[in-house]
């Protein structure tokens, strides 16, 4: 990380008048710190707008600092964008703190200025590269901070897959696909599949199975040092993909190969003081005392 | 019901060879019995085999009896085909039961003779209407057997939708989609999204969220007498569409409607004497002592 | 029900300061409306308060209305007080509404003026009625509104036993017990294990397991018509109780035989006006739009 | 570790006559490879058997090898006399391998033999430490290999308590109590409450709570380097004890406080050739293809 930081992107769908909100104070207020600000080429941002429009693909490139503002949605996309550069994240939510974009609008101001400054907390998540291989060995790649999942689309039709942990058989699984998600991503997809919370810096990932024939076949928690691979069942009417923190790779078919493993880029999240992985969960998961009076 | 017997249509994916062993004892048992058995017009057979070729469609109002050999897909599938018409169905699976293909192939022949006289246990089960009004008025309809289920398709994306009872407003739901099941289908699709089993004849629907963000949104058990009503939430990235037992009626877009209530018709599925649904759970299930010793 | 109400039971916890003053602001309310009240030989109420104080036991002959202020527990107690006296029940929370007791002490005094003459909708819910007998014949008995548990206690040793519905069995199972609940009881107890909300005027019953061991082992829903039966295996380490809306019952031992079946008595409670079930499901169990952006 | 092993110790509920069966055929065996045989003072073994009997809290001391015969129960009794001491465990099953013992009486004489020679896979799990201070600082301990759990017993309340992990705040708890659960403990009592399958030689735990009132409440998968703690509400009606392995340690008072480690010590665990977790799991849990098939 480069400090103080002198050119900072902005992330966020700016068409949302909420978020355009939050960008008209961010904006003045960057200006006035003499930080040169990249937005995408086609942002929906006012023409006056103090901004220097740039190609997301060179944020990376150019970028000391990228202010993600909206959901984790938008943050997972700037972790696309900046992951194979370690350019470190701030992630501004819409009044509600989200699991990565932990930085209420009423905080913004001083937390992006001890952004610039370098005084935030640094919080390296290990990031999961998923490859896809068909049978002709055409390979797709990418990088994903929360999950890859195969899945079926289109047809209402299961899938039967098989599993694989550092080439020892895992399991044939009848359902509607998997979930291999990092520490991280424990929170977002998998733990609607019955996956559990995992604290987000243990070296571990979870094989979570979406919606399973066989009851018992429950989540799997394993070694983030390990090579997952995912293989489909020959059937005639299989129809699935994989996706990347829900951007899709490609289609998925029989004698395709799926291989996942932890990446050796890093994504670098900016936490405010306070920052308290255990206070972001009791509030996302409405959990606390009044829960308790049944 | 008409007995005896003296049509009857035979319903499976012919291809398989274990399905092609099972009906080549079928064929010549029911001709002895001097049946007519019906085909559909591009059933994988053998040239020479003595079956009369018909659209699948004409099935229900020429034949007496239906014969599904295969899973429960097959059946569903059949049962599609004679809902209307009231026409009885025997499943016979190929080598384990499931839960509408109840007769084995080693207890088939015997089992065909009663059905070919009227002597096995008529078990009525109601189907569900599924009716997808879209915005300009069309509608499309079928009827379920098991389940009529709303849910993502092609993009990662999930759903924000929400539901109602007998006009009542139930949730805002965010997820990959619902499962309106009736009892019948509580132990397909249902079964793998968290709801409970219900015993057939209840007259009662179950609501099940599927892969639901918030985990509190739990199945809900509703009268079998309501109507119920999926909408979806205005999102730009939507993509959703509806099927019935696994068939895909239409998309299903922002402004659209689902109505799903109990139909008129029923299906009539024929049991083999000692037919016991707890039975056929236990064995479905992997219940029983051994599972005792952890 | 008699009205106008002339004789009114109060039940709680009084020595609890939120309670107190609500009974402080109910108290003088009732006494001007020419309502006499009860209370319990050893409430924990003022000397001087203008109550009759009167065993609970003849709160069911004597009052023809009971007020439970406090949270579901405390309804469930008065429910079993009047079950067999036919008294309505108007439930006050403390605060959050709870699933029985859905009147907030800011509604109180227009609900209970309604209450007192008769304006109340009307809310009969079945009971249900355990029936414990042992291997000599001794026969303990008892209702309830929300489930009947048999339950390990004392050792951490876990139970097999086995669940009989109208006759047929179900199943061997291995954990820590059994829930069987109304429909009512959906939402209590049940829920925790993973069974369904079920909607409280449906003609069916929950029979759902507590930690299977067997994750296949799922509730099931069955008609509340049916006679429950459990049985323990015999093991040297059994310790089983059943207890009854929380209040054990007996001992339950090998050889032993619990029977649940729907009583023919009723509990009547009273809603105010606007009172709607999928409202009060949302509010307890935290659904809604903001639970949806994760 | 000691090679050749000269004193092995047996460990079982002897008077089942299966379990009989295998001593029976194991003895004579053992003395003619010159090994001295332990067995418990009060073994329920025939007299003339060529046995020592000695006190179970000496086995520890006095045996090279500890043969636990019977279930996982038996071989998590057998880890309790020797955890302190190091002594290598091997667990024979009854006919159904267990996740701890994996040995079947077909395949047992070759393995002793290879466990007499230092032949079998050496498996180190990890222990938890049990530390349980009351209000007075009095303190019991123990240790466990697959959970520490406090849980309600006795009435039918709930208990509201509260957890710690390296003295952060996690969450105000309303339920029947909470499982500390090892990896290798993931697939016992914890896997019945909605927890994952953890492979065994992670360096994490599961926290996961029993029955919770609020439903995402879900397992938590904290680092095994954590130290958790558990403690009461203040409640009138509370009763809980603490129990490790599932045999009690003690009652659990509010103002008492529950510490759980990763202990110092480990237990050995010896497989037979070709052991296979997957497998273990694939046959524990019913997985497999027939299993898809619906």
């Amino acid at each position: 990380m480069a400090f103080p930081v002198r050119t900072c992107a902005l992330v966020g769908r700016f068409a949302d008048p909420r978020i355009a909100e939050t960008v008209g104070a961010l904006l003045p207020h960057l200006h006035g710190r003499g930080v040169t600000v990249l937005v995408a080429d086609d942002a929906a941002l006012p023409l006056g707008a103090a901004v220097t429009r740039t190609p997301e693909a060179q944020f990376g490139a150019r970028a000391d600092l990228v202010i993600a503002v909206g959901g984790d949605g938008t943050l997972l996309h700037a972790a696309r964008l900046v992951a194979r550069h370690g350019v470190p994240l701030l992630g501004v939510n819409r009044g509600r703190v989200g699991f990565l974009t932990d930085v209420l609008p009423q905080d913004m101001l001083p937390s992006v200025d001890a952004a610039l400054t370098g005084e935030l907390t640094v919080d390296e998540r290990p990031l999961l590269s998923a490859r896809l291989v068909n049978a002709k060995g055409a390979v797709a790649e990418a990088l994903a901070l929360n999950d890859v999942v195969m899945q079926k689309h289109d047809s209402g039709r299961t899938l039967d897959f098989e599993t694989r942990v550092d080439g020892r058989f895992v399991n044939f699984h009848g359902g509607d696909g998997i979930i291999i998600a990092s520490a991280t991503g424990s929170t977002a997809y998998a733990l609607s599949c019955g996956g559990p919370i995992i604290e987000p810096h243990l070296p571990v990932l979870v094989l979570a199975p979406i919606c399973a024939h066989t009851l018992s076949n429950r989540p799997i928690v394993v070694s983030s040092a390990s090579l997952i691979e995912v293989a489909l069942q020959e059937r005639s009417d299989t129809q699935a993909h994989v996706s990347c923190d829900g951007v899709v790779l490609g289609e998925f078919a029989p004698h395709d190969r799926l291989e996942v493993r932890t990446a050796k880029e890093c994504v670098t999240l900016l936490h405010p003081p306070g920052h308290d992985y255990y206070k972001l969960l009791r509030s996302k998961l409405h959990w606390g005392r009044g829960a308790l009076e049944r």
